[in-house]
């Protein structure tokens, strides 16, 4: 943990904050957190700070924060996924909150099994704990809005201009030969949605579908990446691309 | 897996395999492999080919190979790491082989702790397996050169510039602001050696170090990223940046 999330309902008018959950242990345990010292904090969804701890006890611990400081800048990427295995889901919420996005759109697809959907690693108590825990390595405390599509169809036609508009559209392909620091330019544009399909790749239909609807395929060379780790890897190309040299 | 890879001494003269290990699993239950059917295959360190499947059995599965096709370009990246805490190192291995690295040096730092040099994921046994599945993820055969660092300054000063003759050094700092793909280009190298701190960054010592031996700082932006996300983030932006256009 690089900052403390706290949700503003905790802030007292005065700037007091009593923790009790696992930032306590973090700060008690981890930082060695001592009266007096200093901490990182942020308000979700809003401005980062810092919290002066005022005591620390077995069962709580307090801090006065004052917060006024800007958090980084707001996430230009949004994340189109095809749902990967539940395993893999679980373990990808906080890289993606710490790599910064600002929407992530779970979409089916043909090689998508449908009993991924059913999984408990796609329920708000599951995965906003890990979102948190990605903002607060990254220094963020702006949660991504998160999104389940079970049908990519009707969701690519009728939602997606409303929920993305103006942005740039990019899918990722294995054949593609563009990079997509060719392809995406600041000068152009200030917002990317990024489209990763399933293990076994997006179908023939799909990718129609996809570039129908103004995705440009982009490549990431010949070697074919896990799920996990190509989402990584393109957030970071697109990411580096929309940052002014 | 979307190869299989092979030892050279698994092979007979007229080309044929017998696997009885995780691989011959793997072709049985995940790839639902019958007799006849072909499976891209490569020898290790070597040419890539096709296997067709000779027979599936309980206990074998055999195949005929015929190898012959390159496998993807050499890794044109070498990477300097911290070591990290050996749960983060176990679950980096088969990612970093995916992504291609030549080879991988493991240092000391004032932020690694001692302990972290003791443990049973920096043993060939354990990390040659990974190693191995991340090759079968990326379609290559070659198995990165594994190199573990006790001392730091030494290496640097001593052992460096024979291990890596020529490549454009970077090292990653939160606070640089030049980008990866400002300062490395095809026509300028074609070979880079990336280091990555320890989670709690460099010494003021060790940065010095690494500068005064060519290392130029780069930066990924205001997000701190976890050691696993950053190297997956610092090498697609090293592998896109070397890639010509």
């Amino acid at each position: 943990m690089n900052l403390i999330l706290i949700d503003p309902n905790e802030v007292s008018p005065r700037g007091n904050v009593a923790l009790s959950d696992q930032r306590a242990v973090h700060i008690r345990e981890v930082l060695n957190g001592r009266e007096g010292q200093s901490l990182r904090v942020g308000l979700l969804n809003g401005a980062t700070g810092t919290g002066m701890i005022r005591s620390v006890r077995d069962d709580e611990v307090t801090l006065r924060c004052v917060f006024g400081a800007e958090p980084p800048p707001m996430p230009q990427v949004d994340l189109l996924l095809a749902l990967p295995r539940p395993k893999v889901m679980k373990r990808l919420w906080a890289p993606l909150a710490a790599m910064g996005i600002g929407q992530l759109f779970l979409v089916n697809a043909q090689k998508v099994e449908r009993y991924y959907f059913d999984s408990h690693v796609l329920e708000p108590e599951f995965y906003t704990l890990r979102i948190r825990a990605g903002l607060e390595q990254a220094m963020d405390t702006r949660l991504p809005q998160v999104r389940i599509c079970r049908q990519l169809k009707p969701f690519i036609e009728d939602e997606l201009d409303e929920l993305v508009p103006g942005a740039q559209r990019l899918v990722a392909d294995p054949a593609a030969e563009a990079r997509i620091s060719d392809v995406v330019k600041p000068s152009r544009t200030d917002r990317v949605l990024m489209a990763i399909g399933p293990e076994g790749g997006w179908s023939a239909f799909e990718l129609d579908l996809l570039r129908e609807h103004g995705f440009q395929l982009v490549g990431l060379g010949p070697r074919i990446l896990r799920t996990d780790t190509a989402c990584v890897a393109l957030l970071a190309l697109v990411n580096e691309a929309l940052r002014e040299s």
